[in-house]
């Protein structure tokens, strides 16, 4: 397949690399193409990886992965013409976190929004699935860093993008059992207020590798 | 230990009712001490179950558990006697839902500050443990409702309070492994928060019987 990774972080690093080595044609958005990582990244990673800015690789693109922080990724998205989004699956890797006020982050947008449905809102065309926001970015590319089951999330309101992001996760490796479709992007709330308690467990942990497994 | 369980709704119901069985003298605090919640609890619960006033109730214990609702709690908390909190544990249950904008529900206090928070500094002198707030109240008082390690989380700035809210988990089934501490009270904010995420799972899996476990 044909995918945009928007963002040269390290989330955007870990799933594009992902995503090269599972056979994919991977454009790394950057907001310069010229830019130091995107261009290593592409360097490094060979015939499959191409370093481009946002707006190009939507436009080379199947399937976009927001890798951008949340509270740049409405801006970022603007810069892409609209009629690259029309009817793609656009993965909302993103969290709202706002570090502004010091640490523990704040999140923002207030908690009665999300930043997945304001993405939905500003890009109607596109179709959103909220997903992969809730583990560290080399847990999210390669589950089996944890040991034992544990669980990932999806959400979002068109059912058939919601089922092609499920093979993408799959394909990464999460077993198909411990994908849990949480409903419609309005759970975007919830899975996005839960990156604060991500925060706490990580630092008595001490340790990025680490999820949790929903029990019954 | 002498025990009062400051709310009459199906979190302090569960947790009262536990702590009885588990050999406590408990005293189920209400607005009403004469209401037909707390009245028929007690007379159900036998000769360690007592009705009270939540200020009575107070009075009576030596370990407060905040069990009323978040937005109610200081009120709640408001009509004790100072005295009856000073240097006692105070385990916060609470979670701060505001439903009056509908389903999902928002979080009040805002995300930079949490309802357990919000309690120690209005009461300094009790020593605020939160706990327990990140599963149903069934799961919460019976563990063994979910298969498979599952985890609790404590919170708080008084070491001696925390241990001691851990030595009560631990009577109430939690393995003592299964009981993380994430430090201080600030990471309320994001226990708290963590309840957004906690409704949308249980929308999605239909029961309340679940909990999640921190694997690495």
């Amino acid at each position: 397949m044909r995918i945009a990774v928007l963002g040269t972080g390290p989330v955007g690093h870990a799933l594009a690399t992902r995503l090269v080595h599972l056979g994919h044609d991977v454009w790394m958005g950057s907001r310069d193409a010229a830019g130091e990582k995107v261009v290593a990244w592409a360097a490094q990673q060979g015939d499959r990886a191409h370093a481009a800015t946002f707006a190009d690789a939507a436009h080379e693109a199947e399937l976009l992965v927001n890798a951008t922080g949340g509270s740049v990724s409405l801006e970022m998205l603007a810069s892409i013409d609209e009629a690259d989004l029309e009817g793609k699956v656009l993965v909302d890797v993103s969290n709202p976190l706002d570090f502004s006020q010091g640490f523990p982050p704040r999140l923002a947008p207030a908690i009665d929004d999300s930043s997945a449905e304001q993405i939905q809102r500003a890009h109607p065309g596109a179709r959103v699935v909220k997903a992969l926001n809730t583990m560290n970015c080399d847990v999210m590319a390669d589950p089996s860093l944890v040991r034992g089951p544990h669980t990932v999330f999806v959400a979002g309101d068109d059912i058939a993008a919601k089922a092609a992001v499920v093979d993408l996760l799959a394909s990464f490796g999460w077993p198909r059992p411990d994908i849990v479709d949480l409903g419609g992007l309005i759970a975007s709330r919830g899975l996005e207020a839960y990156v604060l308690f991500w925060v706490n467990v990580r630092m008595a942990l001490g340790t990025n590798h680490f999820n949790i497994a929903v029990v019954r």
